[in-house]
């Protein structure tokens, strides 16, 4: 992973030339002046903690498991979000862990967050490092230091029930490796969100995921039917059965909680089997709302494809959807649907069947293809792009299907209330019987501190959020950043409720502090 | 409904010749030597509330919503388990609360809480009385008296979104009035446990609940989007969108807390529309393990029924399955699978063709059919059983499909030990991709002591269960019967949640004290 950038290096991606265009003449998007800080260039306050607790962490992992280096403490410095690179890019190293630390297992998980809470040092759970949302960011106040609990150490797949469908698996697994290691056996989990090349099981379910093929075989929340989690009270062990009614389901409090209530350290998850055909294809609608209302009829009343996606006009314009040929774009709105299973012809022709009824144009399998080929290509993009100059970040929520316009309205104001004229395009991608996501994409022109002034938009858009009624985020998580929003979206009695819980799995305040609960 | 029974008493039903000819040949069954117990006769400690409470809960609620009359207190005695039933025949009441209190909004609801919290007055919700596992009897530890917040007022259907697909509605509902008033809208909830008659939306939701079609229609707590929750500490509101990102999801907290966290005062659920076609069929399989299989299969590759069961060989043979022709059964194993939609005949024939695959005999509509007529008499041919000196209860769990042999034999090994040689059936009624539940149906001969008897061979089983890594229920939810095996399948740090939880939302304890929490 490049340290201050997304993704493999060598797939750096140069701008196309419409692009630069673009940029320059639609956005004023003129070259930042001074050049991206090198690795070593980066700003790193000397490690906080003492000899002695750094020999207590090694005593339980070994030495060298536990890691000050300098380049260390950079790769696990914040998340990926576009502030984030920013601040990278800048050589701001200001919320570097101390130390680096890997476990081998559970036991030795336990054993961590037990010297952490005695000596009072936060501990940051780190999988992929892939988060949005000021995630990897602990708050200092009060503590003595600050630990980064990289978890690659965790990385086998521990048992396979192929009667019950199910795969037991350590939190480490980045999704392909997990990927790879149930294709041994015919199976997938079909969890495929952007951050897929990177990000870890532990990460999916810590942070509520959702991949692109959601429709298909459910969000990561959806997949998980166990859970053991270390915490520095004890270990909790959830899940008997697929269902239960036996009490609220605890599991629902562990997922989502982002490291403030403990370490995930195995997961039993629903796997499937491989598919044997994918077809993905593309449609045309007028409008927006023409394509939304095509998408809910799927939902409604099926056949749901595995993958559907909607991008609004502008989005299609840009051609984002399909990020090989941007700037190459289309009129109308694009809609992505795309078939997986043992057999897909009969309910491929009964949803083509749905949106040509509603309005579609079929545009054959090309724009699918095209699509899928893509689909974790946008964050390459993006580090050109903040070379070039234009701030490039993406942000969502989901409502209620009623409520949509609504929202969708709300957001686009509220950006272009905050960023003057930045180019705002949006897509649906994941959707329910009762609602779906939207999903942002904004491009603008930095001005001279960009980190502030996409703060100052962030938060309109979060205000704009709350107030128009939809979730602060539906699969990129709370973080630090969705703080305020999401207390404002549980209301005072749910912040009490997650204050509560975190005091009793965590009363020294040590997991991720300053994350989730506000 | 009977006050010490179940249902219409104009439905009650008669023992055929057949079936008191098994009760007396196969399992000793004896008339009981004393007569059932008239309401009259039912034993109440005098009303514990002082006058000054009752005034001021009458002062929120009106003088008329407030009974401290023998019958109204009787009437809120406990639930229907079968324990709650014999104790009542018995004549013994002194699980009655000291008053019933009958809000009319949420308002109402908020205030009284506030009222009981500041005078220590255990509150239990009611909403049909139908807890078959001690959901409905509050310890008074503690406190100053106990009174029964019956929610029958709260019985509006708020509004509708026919755009998303969602029915807001009040907690008091009962669940063919809710279907009446989302029939005229041609639109139904698909909810349909055997409780069905008398069980309330606020009930299904507190208890987690399952319907008999939940593999069409989702469990209870699949088609809650939204609640409001008053408690004494104030008003919790939940659910933005169809699903979340952000943060633990709290609406699962809710879900299965059984009165002990706070009140549900409304729920925004997701609705269908009423299907207009519904084909129920029987299936005969060689054995419960292939038939298991057959059941697997549909879970797994589809396609799923919306009504899918498999009742053992002993079920089958007693005919549990056709309440109306009990004691007529067959050999083998019966599965009823029963669609319901739009149209039906695809799923119905593809569904039709993987049971025929893997061994099952189609016996057409009749055995579907007799099936659905019956599908709510069971509980009433308790009553009759019961009259006749027969102790008759059910039981149930879930688990992975892996492990539903381990679970099946170890509660029919728990109940032939406690209890000599008691009729023990089986059913899966509800299947899952990974597991499914497994639903008892307990006869047996009434001893001295039938509470004590039964007691007995309820702990056996619970121990059993927990044992065998099942959940301790599937739907019939914690109450005060299964709150040590739930202590058990969560484990100490899972009860240290719950405890955290209720402290913040009831610190005066008044909340169902001694359900769900151990």
């Amino acid at each position: 992973m490049h340290w201050s950038g997304w993704g493999d290096p060598a797939k750096a991606r140069e701008l196309p030339e419409q692009v630069r265009t673009l940029l320059r003449d639609l956005l004023g998007v003129r070259e930042p002046a001074v050049p991206a800080a090198t690795m070593e260039s980066v700003r790193l306050a000397p490690v906080a903690l003492p000899e002695r607790v750094l020999a207590a962490l090694a005593g339980i992992v070994g030495e060298a498991h536990v890691r000050t280096d300098h380049e260390a403490r950079v790769r696990h410095t914040r998340g990926k979000s576009t502030p984030d690179l920013l601040r990278m890019r800048a050589g701001d190293g200001s919320d570097a862990p101390d130390a680096v630390v890997l476990p081998g297992s559970h036991d030795e998980v336990a054993a961590l967050l037990r010297v952490c809470a005695d000596e009072r040092v936060a501990v940051v759970p780190f999988g992929g490092g892939t988060s949005v949302v000021g995630g990897l960011v602990a708050s200092r106040a009060g503590l003595d230091g600050v630990v980064a609990l990289d978890l690659q150490r965790l990385d086998r797949l521990v048992s396979l029930d192929t009667e019950s469908m199910t795969a037991t698996l350590e939190p480490g697994l980045r999704a392909p490796d997990a990927e790879r290691l149930l294709g041994e056996h015919g199976l997938t989990l079909g969890h495929f969100p952007q951050s897929y090349e990177y990000a870890t099981l532990g990460g999916f379910a810590a942070a509520r995921s959702s991949g692109q093929a959601s429709a298909g075989y459910g969000r990561f929340d959806d997949l998980v039917v166990a859970l053991t989690v270390a915490t520095p009270e004890g270990t909790l062990e959830l899940g008997r059965a697929p269902r239960s009614g036996a009490g609220p389901d605890l599991r629902q409090l562990v997922l989502g909680s982002e490291g403030a209530f403990g370490v995930i350290t195995s997961l039993r998850l629903r796997v499937r089997r491989a598919p044997a055909e994918r077809v993905y294809e593309g449609w045309r609608f007028g409008s927006f709302q023409e394509g939304s209302a095509a998408l809910r009829a799927l939902a409604q009343d099926g056949p749901l494809p595995t993958v559907l996606r909607l991008s609004d006009e502008t989005e299609t314009m840009i051609g984002l959807a399909r990020p090989d040929a941007i700037g190459g774009g289309d009129t109308g709105c694009l809609v992505i649907a795309g078939h997986e299973g043992a057999s897909v012809a009969g309910r491929r022709e009964q949803a083509a069947a749905v949106l040509e009824r509603l309005g579609g144009v079929p545009l054959g399998p090309e724009p699918g293809t095209a699509w899928e080929h893509g689909r974790f290509s946008a964050p390459y993009l993006r580090d050109s792009l903040l070379a070039a100059g234009a701030t490039v970040e993406t942000l969502e929520t989901a409502g209620f299907w009623s409520n949509l316009p609504r929202l969708y309205d709300a957001v686009r104001l509220a950006l272009l209330g905050a960023l003057g004229s930045p180019l705002v395009m949006c897509h649906i991608s994941h959707v329910y019987e009762t609602g779906a996501s939207l999903y942002f994409t904004v491009v603008t022109a930095q001005d001279g501190d960009p980190v502030e002034q996409w703060a100052r938009a962030k938060e309109a858009v979060n205000a704009a959020i709350v107030e128009a009624g939809g979730t602060i985020s539906h699969h990129h998580g709370v973080g630090r950043d969705h703080r305020q929003a999401y207390a404002a979206e549980v209301g005072p009695l749910g912040v009490e409720i997650l204050r509560a819980v975190k005091a009793r799995l965590d009363p020294a305040g040590i997991l991720n502090p300053g994350v989730l609960v506000p």
